[in-house]
């Protein structure tokens, strides 16, 4: 698994208010933003706003007991393939992580699952097809 | 308030067993990690894990209602002088953040402060002498 982080993603009540905060801070939300989710470039990566309970859905802890310890934030490393994301999950249960989530093809056009570390940290291994990744390992959202 | 993060810190339970963890995923610990803290380099940003008790103390929570909702993760911005972090976090307050703990001179020669976004996630603000910043507002590990 490489060294990197691609996405934080922050969950939130309300994503108006949430996303008002960080524009009054100066920030700049990314044209990929919608009306589930906010998006931040922070030069490499990315910082997302989606609502808690999508965000617990997401990572399919919605009916589990593991609710009720999940976080409210998750961090995301992005893969260049289908392939990538089921080599990364292998290895992470394989180096003692819970899978969350199986990889699946998701509702946006990507492909993703979640692995929980050993403190239930949550990582989602992403292919997005729509992020480019460089060769630095770097997201650059095309604004 | 540039857009950027310098620092997500996982709170951890047993920084031994989650250090190795991520050891096994393949990913190699900074030379500045200790007892206390392992860092990894994110090319970039930095990963830390640290201890989830300690990093709640840290962000000022031990001792309020607030300690209640803690999260076990933070993230960071990182600035160039302890005046950029008085008037970043002035600059929070102002577009409605809660400081969480007030900027102070911290015991690994640092200065740093917290404060609460609207959900509560906690961004530390923090002048850190020993991690150079580049123009581009990227954190080198000196390794």
């Amino acid at each position: 698994m490489d060294q990197r982080v691609s996405l934080i993603t922050l969950g939130v009540g309300d994503l108006a208010a949430s996303t008002a905060f960080y524009e009054r801070l100066g920030w700049r939300r990314s044209l990929q933003s919608n009306e589930a989710v906010t998006f931040f470039d922070l030069g490499g990566s990315v910082l997302g706003l989606f609502g808690a309970d999508a965000l617990k859905e997401d990572a399919g802890l919605a009916d589990t007991a593991d609710a009720t310890g999940f976080r409210g934030v998750t961090v995301a490393q992005n893969q260049r393939s289908k392939a990538e994301v089921d080599a990364v999950l292998k290895a992470a249960e394989e180096a003692g992580a819970r899978i969350a989530k199986p990889a699946e093809d998701v509702f946006w056009g990507g492909y993703s699952g979640y692995f929980a570390d050993p403190d239930g940290h949550l990582w989602e291994i992403a292919f997005n097809p729509f992020w480019p990744i460089d060769d630095e390992g770097r997201i650059t959202l095309a604004d």
